[in-house]
């Protein structure tokens, strides 16, 4: 059995990831890595399926030994993606879907370098704009706040694998592109050793 | 509009190449490449559609003045991809089908290191020789001489991008690979240049 792709996709807000992600997820090929956290626990959180919660001491051990593909700290809590768990999904012959940030994105790939790398995007910033609008659940700070960073987030797109356009209504072609992207690395000459091996010896 | 890409489909005798191609065909987004040959035109051939026939001259001077993409010799007559043909196609959006061996295919590759080497696969020897066999238009002799070739071809897989396999009825399947190669191809960073100049723009 191959083992599963590893796949960051990351995207700025408005971007739709959670809606394609399902679409993956649905699929029954994908498992969505579970960050870990030193956070408190929301009445609304679940661990092991929200987050990890996980104590400082413990946080701060795991990346010492190289346990976390990338972290960050924000308000003075630590996020990061277990290396561990990851593992493990990807030996079963899942794909792992990471959804992190360009800064933790450059941190795997450094660690994972065959991890795939996906920018989905809204089809322009104007589009983008008018969904945040839209959703009508954020204040115009947050929203204003929200599409500052979008040009903050696209400066490393570059270093990213693929580009992904989630169109208005379209998600479902979005995840159709995601799932090409896997399809054509899964018949990749890397992914396929000894082909003339297996060829004659079957 | 984005060039289209150049895909080189090698595969031995039994691969299925031509059953593949037409389906990709079928979606009118791919072209077929006509070779050129010097070779005496038969009554069944039509210039332009089965080969362009051209003077062993015209021929020599093309290879000359790298106006040929790949050429070999065969029982004294030259066969050849014409460069200018490829070139006219790839710029009109359309992607063109190279179906060649695996020399042909290493040539094109020095030459336009875009291209996509594909080499398309029954699953195993054994189905291979049961697919030859059971054409029933060949002599024993052909036979054995075309599966002793298979090895041959095999030799430089390594140098392709990707292996596609194509199982018994499932040759609409193996051309959906190839679609998705040619899908997340077109989803690349590089082929999507100034994603971010042209996110803000629009």
């Amino acid at each position: 059995m191959k083992k599963g792709l590893m796949l960051i996709i990351s995207g700025p807000a408005g971007s739709g990831k959670g809606t394609v992600n399902k679409h993956l997820l649905a699929t029954g090929d994908f498992v969505y890595s579970v960050s870990a956290t030193t956070r408190a626990p929301r009445p609304e959180d679940t661990n092991g399926v929200t987050y990890h919660f996980i104590s400082r001491e413990d946080f701060l051990s795991r990346i010492e030994s190289g346990g976390m593909l990338e972290y960050t700290e924000y308000c003075g809590n630590f996020y990061g993606t277990p290396r561990k768990e990851a593992e493990e999904v990807l030996a079963s012959g899942k794909n792992l879907i990471l959804e992190i940030e360009v800064d933790g994105a450059q941190q795997v790939k450094k660690k994972y370098p065959e991890a795939i790398l996906i920018m989905l995007l809204p089809p322009s910033f104007k589009v983008q704009e008018r969904r945040l609008r839209d959703r009508g659940t954020e204040t115009e700070e947050k929203i204003l706040e929200r599409l500052a960073r979008t040009r903050e987030e696209l400066k490393t797109v570059d270093a990213y694998d693929y580009v992904v356009y989630n169109y208005d209504g379209r998600d479902k072609e979005a995840a159709q592109q995601i799932l090409a992207i896997v399809s054509a690395k899964n018949s990749s000459i890397e992914r396929n050793p000894s082909v003339m091996e297996k060829y004659f010896a079957d």
